[in-house]
C-alpha cells in the first residue's frame, strides 16, 4: 500500500486495509463529492485497481459479473442515495444470484444530514434503499468502525451475499484505529444426511427425474458430480431459467438444459417429469402470475424435493448423493462438440448466430447472455461449443444486466474472451458500459440482436388484448421509430463496430472480432423467432 | 375514452378513469409484462399521450420536468422494483423540488409474491423503495382500491407532491367499480400574519438584506410582488442554488440571483447580508459537509427568518408583506435586455456560449441548466436574455437530469422552445433521453459542454489530496479516455447533431438550430472554468 502506511489511520484508510486484506482487488466506481477521500485511498494504494463507469447501472452489473466469475467480492463505490438508487437492478440481480459484492455508499457527514441538504431523502435514510437489495448492511458509527464493517462485510461476501456499508463522509476522515483481524473463512452448511438418503431414493424408484441444479453446483466439481449422477441414475440435469452464479457448459462438460423461460413453453417442457430434485435451485416458479394460469412450471402431480439449498454445500451434498445412488465410480455424461458444418448462410437468425458462435468462440470462452426473446435458439446451438462458463444477468428479473455484466466478466477472467450477447431494447438500459469496456480494452465481443422492439411485451400483450394491436399499444412496445444505430453509438464511446446484413456477414464479421483482444461490437438485425410469434397467437386466441 | 366504456370495469381501468377525470393527460413510460393491462388501457383511450423512454430515468426525468413546467402532474409508468430503483435518482430531485407526479409501478400479482419470483427483494417489498422519494406512496388491496389511490394520488400531487401507486397485477385485472369522485382543490395554508409583520419589520430596518425566493414565489404573479418589494425596499431577490419549479427571468422580469453552489464562493458572495427572509426556500445549507468547513454559506451574524414555507401559500404571502411596506403601488425592478454587441468570437467558452444563448434564445424559451461547472457564466450571460423560464434539475442533487427534463419540459409546453446546457459527465447518466426526444420530435437544442471529466470532482479532490493527483486519481475523475463523440451518439439515437471548436462556429450553429423545429445537439470542447481552477488551487493550499 505503499505511502498510505507512512501517515496516520483514518477511516477510509481502515476502510480499505480490511478490504484489500479480506483479497480485494477491485473497484468498479462512479463517485462524487462525499467519496473523494475514498477515491484518494484507492489513489495512493497499488493493491486496488479501480474502473471508472458513467452510471451506477454500470458499476454495480459489472461488480456483479465479476463476483459471479471470480467467487470472491469487488467494491461498487457508489455516491448517496440517488448512486444507489441507480445501481438497485442490477443489485437485485446480484442479490437473487448470490453474487459476492460489497458496496461502499458515501454519504453525507452524520452532523450534517440534519440540515437536509439536497442529497437528503424525503421520507428515510439511504440504508433503507440500501436494505432491499443488499443481504446485509451497515452504517458507520466512527472511522474505526468502518473497517469493522469492511471485515464484516468481506467475509460475508465471500459467502455469496450482497453486503453494502453505508460511509457518512465524516467517517471517511476522522482518526481511526486499524481494522480487525478477519474471520477465519466461514463453512457452509451441509445438507441433512436424511435429505440426501430420501434424495437418493427418489433416484432410484424409476420415474422420471430431474436433477435442477442452482448456484456453485452448475460448475467444477460438484457439476462433474452431477454428472455422474445423471450417468447413473437416467436423471436429466436442469438449471433454473436464470442461473445463479454461471453454468459451465459446452464439450466435455455434464450437459444441462435451462428450464425455458416462457410460462406455457415451460410447463410443455417439464410435463413429463415425474419428480423434480432441488440442488442449490429454486422451484420452477413463473417470473409473473397471469390471470387464470399456474405459477408453477411442473406438473401439478410432479413432486418437488430440496435436499440442498443454495447457502449449502453443494459439493458435498451432490458427493454424498453420488455415493448414495453409487455413482462415484460412473463416468459423467458428457456433450459432445457439435461437428463443424457449412457455415451459416442467408438470413440472419438467431440460430444462424448461434451456429456461429458454437464454431467460432475459443476454449474458456464466457459466453453472457441477454439475447432476451432470441435466447433459446442460441443456447439450444451453443450446446456443443468448446468449453464455456454461460452467464445470465436476469436473475433477479432486472434487465440491462448484459453490457455490465461482460465488462465484470472480462476483468475478472483476463485472457479469456467474452461473448456477449445482447438483445437492443435491454442493452440500451446501460450502453454506456462500451465506455468502460473501451477504456479497460476488456476483451469482450458485443453481439448486438436488433429488432426494433420490446418483443416479449408484444408476447405478453397478446394476453391482455382484444383484437390486434393499435398503433397507440404499438408506441409503448416497439423502439423503430427512430431506429437506434448501434454501430454509431458504439463509436460515440470508443468502440469499433460492425453491422452484419446477412448470416455469411455476420460469420466474417465475428471471426475478425474473436481474432482481436479488446472490445467489439457487431449489429445484427433479426426478426422475431417464429416460435414466439406463433405462442402469441396461442395466448391471443385463448384470451 | 372511447372503447374503454363500453366493456367491465376493472382495476386498470379504474385507475386511468381517476387520473383522467384529474385532468392527467401524459404518461411517460417503459413497461414490462406486469404492466401491459395498463399499456391495455392507455393504448384505448384518446385522453392520455404515451412516451416511451428507454430506461425509468429518462421517464423519471421527463415526468419531473414535465410537472415544473406544467404545475399538474404527468404519470410515470414503471416496472417493479428495478424499475424504480432506475427511476429513483430523478425522482429525488422531483421530491426535493415539490413537483407534481403520479408514478404507478405494476409489480407481481399479490398472490404470487410469496412465491418469490425473481423480481421479488430480498429485503423488503416495493413501497420500501418508493416510500424514500415519495411523499406518499399507496398499495392498492384490491381493484377498486386503484381508482382511489388515484383519486388521492392525483389530488395530493397537484399541491405538489411526488404520488407513487403500487399496483399488483391481479388488481390490474380484477373487476372494480368506478372510481369516487375527485375532492375539491385543496389550498395551501396561508403564511401566520405574524410572521409577515415580523418580515416586514426586518424589510424596514434598514439591514442588508436578501428575500430568498423559492417554488411558486419564482414566478408570475409571485414574482412580480417580490420584484415590487424589493423596488420599495432595497432588498435584494435571491433563489436557492437549485430553485425548486422553475425560475421566471430574463428581459422584464424582476431580477433574482442563484445562490453560488461552491462553499466557499457561497459564503463570499452572502458574507455582506445581515438578514435573509425566506419565502418558500430552504436555508443555505452546503450541499456536503467538509473538514473543518462551515455548513451555513450565510455569515455567522446574518439573520435567517421564514415567513413562509414551500407548501404555503406565498403569492398570498408576498401580497401581505408587499401591503406590509407599502410596496403594492411601486413598479417592480425589471431585468433590462443586454444589449446586442458584437457576436462572441474566438476560444470557445462558457461565456461565449452563454453570450450566443442571451443574444439568440427566442422569447419564453425554457432555459434547462445542468451546466455544472460552466453553470455560472452561463448564468450570468443570460441574464438579460429575452424573457425565459430556468430549470435546474439538480434539486435533489442527483446527475443526469437535464436531458430527461428538457424532455419533460418540451413535452409540457409545444410552442416553447427548450435550450439545455448539458454537462458531458452527467449528460452520459441518461444520454438515451436523446431517443425519446427525436421520437416526440421534441423542440430541444442541446449543447453539449464537453470537458471530459467529472470538473467539480477535480476541485473537491484539492480539499482531500496532498501533492498533485496522481495517474490513478484522476482515473477515476477523467473521462477522456476514450473521448466520447457527442456526434455519433446523437446519430446513434436520432437527433442531427454537429460540432462547435470556436465561438463563431457556436453561434453559427446555435442559430441555425433555433431556426427549426424539433431536437439538434451541438457539441462544445470548453475548458474548466479559470476561477474554479484558481479556487482548486486555494483549496489545495488549505488543507
Amino acid at each position: 500500500m505503499s505511502r498510505s502506511h507512512e501517515v496516520a489511520m483514518n477511516g477510509a484508510r481502515s476502510l480499505f486495509k480490511s478490504l484489500v486484506d479480506a483479497g480485494v482487488t477491485t473497484c468498479f466506481a462512479n463517485p462524487g463529492t462525499s467519496e473523494m477521500q475514498l477515491v484518494y485511498e484507492i489513489g495512493l494504494t497499488d493493491a486496488i485497481r479501480p474502473i471508472l463507469c458513467l452510471q451506477e447501472d454500470v458499476v454495480t452489473g459489472a461488480a456483479d459479473g465479476y463476483g459471479r466469475m471470480k467467487g470472491t467480492p469487488a467494491v461498487a463505490l457508489l455516491h448517496v442515495a440517488c448512486g444507489f438508487g441507480n445501481g438497485v437492478a442490477m443489485l437485485q440481480n446480484a442479490a437473487r444470484a448470490n453474487t459476492p459484492i460489497v458496496n461502499v455508499v458515501g454519504v453525507n457527514a452524520s452532523y450534517h444530514q440534519a440540515n437536509f441538504p439536497e442529497h437528503e431523502l424525503v421520507n428515510g435514510r439511504v440504508s433503507d434503499i440500501a436494505r432491499v437489495v443488499s443481504h446485509w448492511c451497515g452504517e458507520a458509527r466512527s472511522a474505526s468502525h468502518l473497517g469493522e464493517l469492511g471485515v464484516e462485510a468481506a467475509a460475508l461476501a465471500k459467502t455469496g451475499k450482497v453486503c453494502t456499508i453505508v460511509a457518512p463522509n465524516d467517517r471517511h476522515w476522522e482518526e481511526a484505529v486499524p481494522p480487525p483481524t478477519p474471520p477465519p473463512p466461514a463453512g457452509r452448511p451441509r445438507a441433512a444426511a436424511e435429505a440426501i438418503e430420501r434424495a437418493a431414493e427418489l433416484l432410484a424408484n424409476g420415474k422420471k427425474t430431474g436433477l435442477v441444479l442452482g448456484g456453485l453446483a452448475l460448475q467444477g466439481e460438484a457439476l462433474e458430480l452431477a454428472g455422474r449422477i445423471a450417468a447413473r441414475t437416467g436423471a436429466v440435469l436442469l438449471a433454473e431459467t436464470f442461473p445463479s452464479r454461471y453454468l459451465s457448459r459446452g464439450e466435455g462438460r455434464p450437459p444441462v438444459d435451462l428450464i425455458p423461460y416462457e410460462l406455457e413453453i415451460g410447463i410443455k417442457y417439464l410435463e413429463s417429469y415425474q419428480q423434480l430434485v432441488f440442488l442449490g435451485a429454486r422451484l420452477p416458479v413463473a417470473t409473473f402470475a397471469y390471470k387464470d394460469k399456474p405459477t408453477l412450471k411442473s406438473a401439478p402431480g410432479c413432486e418437488l424435493f430440496t435436499p440442498a439449498s443454495e447457502d449449502q454445500d453443494l459439493e458435498t451434498a451432490l458427493r454424498s448423493l453420488a455415493e448414495a445412488v453409487d455413482a462415484l465410480g460412473t463416468p459423467p455424461i458428457r456433450q459432445a462438440r457439435t461437428p463443424a458444418s457449412a457455415s451459416p448462410s442467408g438470413e440472419l437468425t438467431a440460430d444462424a448466430i448461434g451456429r456461429t458462435l458454437s464454431e467460432l468462440m475459443p476454449a474458456d470462452a464466457i459466453l453472457v447472455d441477454e439475447a432476451a426473446t432470441n435466447a433459446a435458439p442460441i443456447q439450444a446451438a451453443t450446446r456443443g461449443a468448446r468449453p464455456h462458463d454461460y452467464l445470465n444477468p436476469a436473475t433477479g428479473g432486472a434487465i440491462g444486466g448484459g453490457l455490465p455484466m461482460a465488462l465484470g466478466a472480462a476483468v475478472a477472467c483476463p485472457g479469456r474472451k467474452v461473448v456477449a450477447v445482447q438483445a437492443d431494447g435491454s442493452g440500451m438500459y446501460t450502453v454506456h458500459a462500451l465506455w468502460s469496456m473501451a477504456r479497460e480494452n476488456a476483451d469482450v465481443v458485443v453481439v448486438v440482436l436488433k429488432n426494433d422492439a420490446y418483443a416479449i411485451l408484444g408476447l405478453e400483450m397478446a394476453r391482455v388484448r382484444e383484437g390486434e394491436l393499435n398503433a397507440k399499444m404499438r408506441s409503448m412496445l416497439e423502439l423503430g421509430d427512430p431506429a437506434l444505430d448501434w454501430v454509431a453509438l458504439a463509436k460515440g464511446l470508443g468502440v469499433p463496430a460492425s453491422r452484419a446484413g446477412t448470416a455469411e456477414e455476420f460469420h466474417r464479421q465475428f471471426a475478425a472480432a474473436i481474432a482481436e483482444k479488446g472490445p467489439r461490437l457487431i449489429e445484427c438485425q433479426v426478426a422475431v423467432p417464429k416460435e414466439l410469434l406463433a405462442l402469441e397467437e396461442v395466448l391471443h386466441q385463448q384470451r
